[in-house]
């Protein structure tokens, strides 16, 4: 079994083309319900009392939600701008709401999970909640600017307990002060975790362990119309596909990085998580077997 | 046989732990070298009366100099400064000298050449250049923000007569004005060429024909020092493998585009042209045997 564990928020997207107010977002909710192509996931989160019916009901269809906690209080809310080239982002607003005082459990149930997904939460709940896992054959943690830079040291103590970090580029030179890609990973991987994937937009991913590389290139698009949830889906489809081989296996891995790079791609394509949710299962294959073909020389 | 048309300098390099003053460089001379690794190319350019002896026996070495002028006047010279990451270069000064007035001509041994590289030169003069030799079965140009700034037009132009365009991301941005790689491409493509490569620096390469995307990364690097003729022994390493297997099939040019990647990783390892003048051809197997085994999934 997955867990994912993470924010499930109401989105406010500015991008050139279109404005999504109040939009189903959140890094749990993109990473489980790419996931949720390979194994239904279980979902630990918060909403409030605002949290739209057909938001639920999007959710309910692709995911476990006997994790989901329904607090007393608005739903977090985000609020962000690109810029014209879709690169950029800009935080206008971050409403915390029932997130801020909640206090996450592991449902009994989902506590045999092998597979744990910790999003960009807060670095200490990460740790914590890793330890009410019995059988973990395989754990991520996904990290943001705001904890580096309020919470350093607890970022690095939640990557020394373990399996994998992922963690996009501009972060991981943040977090280590280092420029170079590599060093940046070798440091994480001194930390104490066995693998780091580092994710560079549409450059692709570098998957690290040991004194191994392995990069593999974005699949490659032409109309990227919301890059929200990228970085997430990639984490779900990664998890998500080594879940469903239930195999920590090198080879999984370095294919489950490549289901990422293309659950990314299939994020951007639509806006807010419509990328995702209109998605059928053999479009995902078909992806592989092309992006395989791509790829070769 | 292949032909390289493009400067020889004299370069001033500040890098963040070196600086090198008056050191061999241009983009020719790079290119050249690379390609040297693969046949033994002709070099068509201009030096001053300045050029040290020492540098005219490195490039002899490598490449078959017929074509070069020994002008009256200085060396064409060229100052740049990286930043402490190595990701931006500042000029600080051009110094056209011998460049400015040189009026390039094709050695008669050279118009037989079936592969011509032209690098980033005056864009009518690669144009008018390419017509003097008579059997191209493979032309590839370059160009920078100099001539697209000041010549777009004509820029446009040489990329309706060549095979090929290799460019780096930012200035095929700038040329075509859209932001979107794969845009780039198509747009340049619709100026006339068959062939499209981006380079991305640390991040790789796309290449771009008909409707496919071939993208290639990085050959992973830790130990960056001298960003200097990455992009140009790229190009030389590209069209030096083409030249040698005298071959235009697309399977010839995927392979090509990694030796392309792989020449310019060698490049950047040591400051100036050493990564290249060091280097034995059984280490450009290995390390593409290395890069095959790196990306395989």
């Amino acid at each position: 079994m997955l867990t994912v564990f993470g924010s499930v928020a109401l989105d406010t997207i500015r991008t050139p083309s279109k404005i999504l107010k109040n939009t189903l977002g959140g890094a749990a909710t993109y990473a489980a319900i790419s996931a949720s192509f390979f194994v239904k996931p279980g979902l630990i989160a918060v909403i409030g009392h605002d949290f739209p019916k057909k938001y639920y009901n999007i959710l309910s269809k692709f995911v476990n939600l006997d994790g989901l906690v329904n607090a007393v209080g608005k739903s977090f809310r985000y609020d962000g701008s690109y810029d014209k080239t879709l690169t950029f982002r800009t935080t206008n607003k971050t409403e915390l709401n029932v997130l801020g005082t909640f206090r996450p459990t592991v449902p009994e149930h989902f506590r045999r999970s092998e597979y744990v997904y910790l999003a960009n939460n807060d670095p200490k709940q990460n740790a914590l909640i890793l330890k009410e896992f019995d059988k973990v054959k395989f754990s991520m943690c996904d990290t943001i600017n705001f904890w580096i830079n309020s919470q350093r040291s607890d970022v690095i103590k939640m990557m020394g307990v373990v399996d994998s970090v992922v963690i996009n580029d501009e972060e991981a030179k943040l977090l280590t002060k280092t420029h170079n890609l590599i060093k940046c990973a070798k440091k994480i991987m001194e930390w104490g975790t066995k693998y780091v994937i580092i994710k560079k937009g549409e450059h692709g991913s570098l998957l690290f362990y040991d004194d191994v590389v392995f990069p593999s290139p974005a699949f490659s698009m032409e109309n990227i119309v919301d890059p929200t949830g990228a970085g997430d889906s990639f984490a779900g489809g990664m998890i998500g596909h080594m879940a469903s081989k239930n195999s920590t296996k090198i080879s999984t891995i370095r294919e489950a990085v490549v289901y990422g790079n293309i659950m990314g791609a299939y994020a951007v394509e639509k806006y807010g998580v419509y990328g995702l949710t209109n998605l059928k299962k053999s479009q995902i294959q078909t992806r592989f077997k092309k992006y395989k073909k791509m790829v070769k020389f």
